[in-house]
């Protein structure tokens, strides 16, 4: 195993720009073996398609699973193509239930079915119904493997049970207590078992206050309700409480992270499915709907201004404030509209409302008041005349002031009506705020300088 | 305790409604039992100044040390003022000693001084050797609780050495093996050690290959390390591999939240300390920075536009394009910059940074053509010129291409000179598209179209 992450990065660096050249890649059997899956799965969500599938069949066997499991999930379809027969049946019966079931989702029905009835009837079951749930839903993320003990055993007893159950069961930190229903009544830290004394009963020992989900719970509000208590994982129960699974952490911080990368790129207007290692087609396909959407609203921005054509050919300096009183609005709402959504993000729901808004509209009015008061001198000055600059410093509070009002309350509109806050994205308001900046200057304008000239 | 998250989202606001409008209290404190102490660290997160500080007071004293550590850091100074000297060292032993190093370096230094002499000597030894580490690295963010075992012992005594160390050790899910030189050789699995033969070696069944960091690693790094390898705890170790400490998960998931909100935050241009529930004066404060920022550079877009307003007033209608050849830029460069910002995010150390940057141009210049068509044949027809539609998509193609050109390469360029590539935020690079955009589209309109008219 390479020894420091600054030595793994050196290894991976090496062997992909290897496979990416296309050299000769048959010296790099041993160095593979020095990697976990974690950064083989880097490897391969770094290379291009047909680079991608060569390498992963130079993946040694036994970390294949692992690997794939790994891997972001565009890159699935291709990968098992690489991969027929005896070898793909070894693959599925390698993987856990969870990460088998998302794997046969992004598949071809068809092929799908084929796996599952070339595996064994147990474990193809388990995959089946894990399948029906909603990708983002807790049923989704869980999985089936796990440990539970009745509450009447003795601490000893539960070890012993433990013992038995938990040679099949990978990774877990906590054992689930049932009553004799099978329904969940508390947890029992590993650490808690071992340092209770042997006879003490499970039930005097466990935590019965459980934080718990159904399977259809949202996903994002797993990991909320995860990272807000502290939790190592999560019991997924039906509607009577009993048992159905658990997510662990580590499934939780992927969700995490996509969630963050998802609101980001949508605040850009880039499509959240863009890959990390786009090639410059799937650039394009991805951005360009947003830039015609924008070229759009922007043109209606264009329109503005042309409806005020005589007025800027009259007074030529008004349209060196149209940009400045454009770009404030702007940024300002942009501001107000990333704050609204990181809240929403971390909290859910949006406590009062208005009240946030309102807090919003004061610092708004006087945000704007403090450049418009800027600008307005500046503009007053240079033109020489008091009506300039009230015209350019009152256009800018107004802009301002508005820009603030929609991009706080846009996304808490968006979260009212069931949609992703993070759609008021800056290239939509942006373009609002244009239009409106030029409707106001050029307006007052034509209104209160006409006379003048 | 509350059944389920629904019901604790309600009382949450209900305490939250009595608490915030000054409402008689007193029939509260029975419900503040049925809360955890997460979510009374929510209550007061979400209240102003005062109403925190009451509330805090009324928070029972066994869920205190937990609740304060839950809460953003910026209330500490605050809810340590309204708890004074028995309280107040009753509070500090109650705290693990991370924590306790984190609220004392955001206390004044003499406050601080004084609760280190009135806790335990033993205690305020570790909290002090703590406080030495700066707060975002892997030694201002470990505990020193844990429990370790010389890799020589047997399963079974390995259990009766966690059981004797465990009862002062809250949440561990990995024991630490060490040799007898006190150097890391191993990590051992609760559920390893459980599930082994009694006689079976600790050095048989550990993991050596474990993933460390120095305490010098910064906390960003650790997150990334965790979230890789789905980790649960990482162990902190000196440079000659002795145990220091170990950092668990569930302080990880706090990092990448705060992470995630800094870099949404930076770039929509709004100052990452702002707080969730900020007041109109903290919001003011926090953004007119940036936005006086802006206004200067916008106002350079503005003098761009002054020095050809004689261009401007020959032919008014160059103003209606002025918006959209900026808008189009400014958002372009908005969309590279974003995946440029998330991938050196998620991913550390970008991998062949000018292949990557070449994919976006490539890119860049295919939808800067696409978008220079529309809006060329647009302007032609409008016109009526074959050479108006030339200066105003060849502005657009130009201007488009510079604008992913740089949003691209600015992150990259950055993270290289060791800042936050965040820092190229939207506010910064929308501004330098405008004067671009303006400079080609006026330029090109003077150079061009002057003998038309």
């Amino acid at each position: 195993m390479a020894e420091s992450a600054e030595q793994t990065k050196e290894l991976v660096d090496r062997i992909l720009s290897v496979f990416a050249d296309g050299g000769d890649t048959s010296a790099l059997d041993p160095l593979l073996r020095e990697l976990r899956p974690a950064d083989l799965a880097e490897i391969i969500d770094r290379l291009d398609g047909d680079a991608r599938v060569s390498f992963f069949r130079r993946v040694p066997p036994e970390l294949r699973a692992e690997t794939l499991s790994e891997v972001d999930e565009e890159s699935w379809p291709g990968l098992l193509d690489g991969v027929e027969g005896a070898e793909r049946r070894a693959l599925f019966r390698e993987l856990d239930a969870d990460d088998a079931a998302d794997i046969l989702s992004e598949l071809p029905a068809q092929e799908a079915r084929e796996i599952l009835e070339a595996i064994e009837p147990e474990e193809s079951r388990e995959i089946a119904a894990l399948m029906r749930y909603d990708d983002e839903t807790a049923g989704g993320v869980m999985t089936t493997e796990l440990v539970s003990v009745p509450a009447t055993l003795t601490a000893d007893e539960a070890i012993g049970a433990v013992r038995s159950q938990g040679q099949e069961v990978r990774d877990f930190f906590t054992v689930y207590v049932i009553d004799e229903e099978g329904r969940l009544v508390g947890t029992l830290p590993l650490r808690d078992l071992i340092v209770a004394t042997g006879t003490t009963r499970v039930e005097r020992i466990m935590e019965s206050d459980v934080v718990r989900v159904l399977p259809t719970v949202d996903q994002e509000e797993v990991a909320r309700l995860i990272a807000k208590y502290n939790l190592v994982s999560i019991p997924v129960v039906d509607e009577f409480d009993r048992l159905l699974g658990r997510i662990t952490v580590d499934d939780v911080i992927d969700i995490l992270e996509a969630e963050a990368t998802e609101d980001f790129f949508r605040l850009s207007g880039v499509d959240e499915e863009e890959e990390t290692y786009a090639t410059p087609t799937e650039i394009v396909r991805s951005r360009i709907p947003w830039l015609l959407i924008t070229l759009f609203t922007s043109g209606l921005g264009g329109l503005v201004v042309a409806y005020f054509e005589d007025t800027i050919e009259r007074m030529a300096f008004i349209a060196v404030f149209m940009p400045v009183v454009a770009a404030m609005a702007g940024n300002s709402a942009v501001q107000a509209t990333a704050v609204a959504v990181r809240r929403l993000a971390l909290t859910s729901t949006p406590f009062r409302p208005l009240r946030s808004v309102a807090r919003e509209v004061v610092a708004g009015l006087v945000i704007g008041f403090v450049i418009a008061a800027c600008i307005g001198l500046a503009g007053g000055f240079w033109q020489g005349g008091a009506r300039v600059g009230l015209v350019v410093g009152g256009s800018m509070w107004i802009a301002i002031s508005l820009g603030v009002l929609w991009g706080a309350s846009f996304p808490i509109l968006l979260h009212r009506l069931g949609l992703d806050p993070a759609v008021s994205s800056s290239v939509f308001l942006t373009t609002m705020t244009d239009i409106v900046s030029f409707l106001l200057i050029l307006g007052s304008a034509s209104l209160f300088l006409g006379g003048l000239l």
